[in-house]
């Protein structure tokens, strides 16, 4: 398999993790976000929307969404399971998952904060507020479900780490990188803290990508 | 099951299609998001992001995010079924209801266009210049992916109506509500005409609910 990636994409990061707790072997192809490689007709006839990452499967097959191919690897390599076995408890973490990656993600995608700033002509400081305003609001609601759910562990909903986790490390990652004020979330700090130093988590940080500057 | 619901939201819309595709009987429990109720403490306490729609269980679960409930109902009442059987398939149906839940439409949500105009002080017109970007940023990609697909039908991914069609009806209501140009996607327009006027859909539009104002 192949996954066009950039070190620095949240999707993909999350991606990077998915695949390593499945113990998945694939080849990084980096789309440099930073040069605007998504915008070009390679990538584009990979995914039109220009987003980051995409799987290419060993037959060519090419998929999308970070969500997506999360789902189509349960469904193709279920062993470790990321997803628990029980309807509702699954549909709550993809709730979780839907959460960071569709209402909180979007809204500071690069290409969101570009239109911001070249569209709209505000300043880095109003951007990094935008990003700071969503992250708050986002990381704040998801502290409030978790505090909601029967607390189990370290984990969010279960014994192991699973997609919650998978997705949330990259907003502590960004949260982190833009100086975001993390001390309010007990709950997901400890999810974050139980899964920060695991080989899976480590190895798709963005620093530790090939592609990394 | 009582769906919180609000007849002008989309993500709700598609959760009404969703649920009268699967001859679900729900009731219909309104939050008036333009009054504001959705930032209420008691709605709150259903979803600590403050949106609609959830999903509340004859058992009193709740459940959020429109794709997590629509994958719940695919669990748990499987006829109709609303993705395909074959894993890559059902990872394309998924990544294209991402598109617009979880790129295009977290965009325009009401508090988005809220922070455009109240935080950062935008006429309407920027605002719906925003909503017009974005729409046809996202149709114009999802036209690609649809011209991709192996032509079959008027469906986009199979003989029958799915989480697809559901997801895309909602898009062009707003649309044409805002007025923007519909004529460029020859493939999306044929997959809405084919089901527009189907009773599922049809019960399901905004003006058809009774909290339509």
């Amino acid at each position: 398999m192949k996954l066009f990636d950039y070190w620095r994409s949240s999707a993909a990061y999350r991606m990077r993790i998915v695949l390593n707790l499945k113990g998945i072997e694939y080849e990084h192809v980096s789309v440099n976000l930073a040069k605007g490689e998504q915008r070009g007709a390679e990538h584009l006839a990979r995914n039109p929307l220009g987003l980051v990452p995409a799987l290419e499967l060993d037959n060519g097959t090419l998929l999308t969404q970070s969500m997506a191919i999360c789902e189509y690897l349960e469904d193709v390599h279920p062993n470790p399971a990321l997803l628990p076995a029980d309807p509702v408890a699954r549909a709550q973490v993809r709730a979780f998952c839907f959460d960071i990656s569709g209402e909180m993600h979007p809204l500071y995608n690069l290409r969101v904060r570009n239109y911001l700033s070249d569209e709209l002509g505000h300043s880095g400081e109003v951007v990094d507020k935008w990003y700071a305003h969503w992250t708050t609001w986002g990381l704040s609601a998801l502290e409030e479900t978790a505090q909601q759910l029967p607390k189990r562990g370290d984990f969010l909903f279960g014994d192991a780490p699973g997609l919650a986790e998978a997705f949330l490390a990259p907003q502590y990652y960004n949260a982190n990188r833009f100086n975001i004020p993390l001390g309010d979330f007990p709950r997901l700090n400890a999810a974050f803290d139980a899964v920060k130093d695991l080989p899976a988590f480590k190895a798709a940080e963005p620093e530790n990508q090939p592609d990394a500057e």
